[in-house]
């Protein structure tokens, strides 16, 4: 299951090409993560306090269309795979049903120093919500 | 006197208007700063290792001609007001010698927990370098 | 009469002293008029596409209280000013009703090629809805 | 062949991780290609100006180790694979030799319709230089 949110493209996300910068897809997928984590029940503002750190290890976008100044977008969000360290989000940047970009995310959890550590085990529960495992 | 330091636009930097956003100068003058602290013998990253942080309190910009895309700007940077608690910094981009925005940030001292502090002395002491009040 | 709007604070704002960077809060402003001038009923992709670009000629923010990562902030608006060729919004940043951060943009018009201009009559018209001058 | 170019990091690029957000590393790889391109003999505004854009289809990055505030990297690029329509350019973050991330960019042409076209051939020419295709 996909989780979804909206966006409203801004002026300065567009560059001079007339579209949304490539880079700002990034952002865009953090976005999309971050509301999918808190409708799972456990912000990641609130996974941060707890000292649960998520770094991201890899990510990739494929742009189809471009998106434009003022679209109003759909970020559509999943759990791909969640181990013990790392989860993958899979991310689609939609506008009118359109699938203008997709990609994904890898995480890894980390501590307040910086070292690699597991993911909370309440976290990935409250995963499976969006989780694309699950569902076979 | 006042402090230079050269900056290459990047497309990202662009919006659909074709000319740099508005709200990167602020960056820009963010770049200066730093660039004229460094260039004082004390780098901002080393003020802040020490416990010294530096809040924008307030920041102002005038555009005058747009920036475009791959221009080599040069930021013009020089301390106009220094007090025990604030210093105010000016700062100017131009191209080829033509002014196309100027403006100031007013900056206040912050411990780490967030609380208005003094500025460490040191600090008032080696920006008197490029001080505009001191070429009086 | 002031135009509200909300915004979530992403990842991608802050900086590493844990608040939003200050250079975002131009974009804040900038998606606030957005929402205003869509609620006139004549959204700036619709003036842009009739030709009346608009470029900021000023701006300035005063930083009272720091926004913070997954804040949910309200955007606030108003024309404090439009003469024929140019128009002044204020925007405050507010959370929960408290004041963070409030400034101001100067527009000026300017046709396709970059050339100062009258703004678009329409335009000085629907901006009425929200000015502050038509309320005393 | 790999070319190099150097970038400050700014305190804009940070974010409350204390590290630099992961999306800026887009902008860091289209900054380390445009200085490429130009040391091509051929500055990606000139091609831009012939009317042959540059779209990006797909990117991906992979992040080894975290970038800080000031840091002085150094961005390396070199083309991985070109045909008539798409160009891969690989980019490397560095950082006294280490390596913090690395990753590619695929560009396919487009016209100023942002129609799928052929490079310009004398574009494709120049890439040669920094191809890793042309070592073996």
């Amino acid at each position: 299951m996909y989780h979804d949110s909206n966006y409203r493209v801004s002026y300065g996300d567009t560059d001079q090409m007339g579209v949304v910068y490539y880079g700002n897809y990034m952002e865009f997928f953090e976005r999309s993560r971050t509301e999918m984590l808190r409708d799972c029940g456990l912000p990641y503002s609130e996974l941060e306090k707890r000292g649960w750190l998520l770094m991201v290890v890899e990510a990739q976008c494929k742009y189809r269309s471009p998106a434009r100044y003022d679209d109003l977008l759909t970020f559509s969000s999943a759990v791909a795979e969640i181990t013990r360290v790392r989860i993958k989000i899979v991310t689609r940047v939609l506008r009118d049903g359109e699938l203008l970009a997709e990609g994904y995310v890898v995480l890894g959890a980390v501590d307040r120093n910086g070292r690699i550590s597991r993911l909370d085990p309440e976290f990935v529960e409250i995963c499976k919500k969006y989780s694309l495992e699950e569902q076979a």
